[in-house]
This record gives structure tokens, C-alpha cells and sequence, in this order.
């Protein structure tokens, strides 16, 4: 069964000019070292168009993996372990990492 | 071009035994209020196996729209009324709800 990581990230302090040096960051250094990820199948980027309740999300991105195992692999490769030293560096404080499966409805 | 809202749902306090309350009322409660909301065109619920940093978050759902106007629309809506407030008593506290658009790669 296909394994998804989530990657939330919350607003930055800052203003407009801190939230745009993120996502510039983010597409210019961050994206190229998960892509280097092993066994990483795709991406997707969301963007947050609009808060209803809770917690100031500004951007998401969804990483696919064929399965569990090659999750596992590729938290513990040399290259996750520098994708996230980055975003210690231009996000910090403001990760939230989750493996999900997709729940019977 | 589609919009998607998403739920996101933090640990409740009390153990295995709250998170097993919340699962149940969460489907058995506030799925069938959520599936009457006017202009919803599909669900997807997570379940998050693991947590690697930030919030605790133990679900996600993602609700599926045709376009922002429908979300909008749905958003202002008697049926969406109804599942929040039935949310305010299964997860008080608990919930961060966003609205996406895929970001250009």
C-alpha cells in the first residue's frame, strides 16, 4: 500500500516579506533536496488560500512513497537528513511531519 | 479549477480510549452531517501512523469542491453549520480547517 508523508509548515513571524522569502527558499533550496530523497515517487504543493479555524497553515506538501518500508528508508537516508537540516534553516519552529494512510470510510 | 478544504484534527486528551471516542463519533456523527453539505463531491479521511515532528495530529480529511464559489457556498451553508457545530462538542479545541489550491511545482 502506497505510503504518504505530509509536510504542514505555519506561518513564519514576519509579515509578507518573511512568508514570500519562504516559499522562495522552500522552491529554491528545500525542493531540490527532497527530490534527491530515495525511493521518493512525486510531490504536491498546496498552498493555504484561507484559514476557517485553528492553526495559521500557510503551505503543505505531500510526498509519495511505494510503501511503508520505502518511508522508513527514506527518513533515515543521508538525504532526508539534509533536506531537513535545510528547513531547520528556513522554517524553523514551524514543521509538522506526519506518515498517513488513507482510512476505510 | 477544483478546491479542496481540509480538516485536520489534533490528539484529544485522555488516552486510547478518547482517541477511540473521537473515531467513532467522527464517522458515525460527523460523516453523515459532513456528506449533506450542498455542493461536496467526495471525501478522503487519513489516519496519521506516525508522527515525525510538530503537532500531534491524529486525522485529516480532506473534502473535495468544484470550485471556490461552491466551497464558498458550501461553507455558508445550514448542513456546514451543523457539522461544526456537532465538531465543536466530538473535538473541542481540536480542529484546524484550511482551504488548498495546488501550487504551481
Amino acid at each position: 500500500m502506497a505510503a504518504t508523508l505530509l509536510a504542514l509548515y505555519k506561518r513564519p513571524d514576519g509579515g509578507d516579506e518573511a512568508l514570500q522569502t519562504f516559499w522562495h527558499r522552500y522552491r529554491d533550496e528545500h525542493m531540490p533536496l527532497i527530490e534527491k530523497v530515495p525511493g521518493l515517487r512525486g510531490t504536491k504543493i498546496w498552498n493555504v488560500s484561507r484559514r476557517y479555524a485553528g492553526d495559521d497553515l500557510v503551505a503543505l506538501c505531500e510526498m509519495y512513497f511505494d510503501d511503508k518500508a520505502a518511508l522508513k528508508a527514506a527518513m533515515g537516508s543521508e538525504e532526508m537528513a539534509a533536506a531537513g537540516a535545510n528547513l531547520a534553516d528556513i522554517a524553523p519552529g514551524l514543521l509538522t511531519l506526519v506518515a498517513l494512510e488513507e482510512s476505510p470510510s
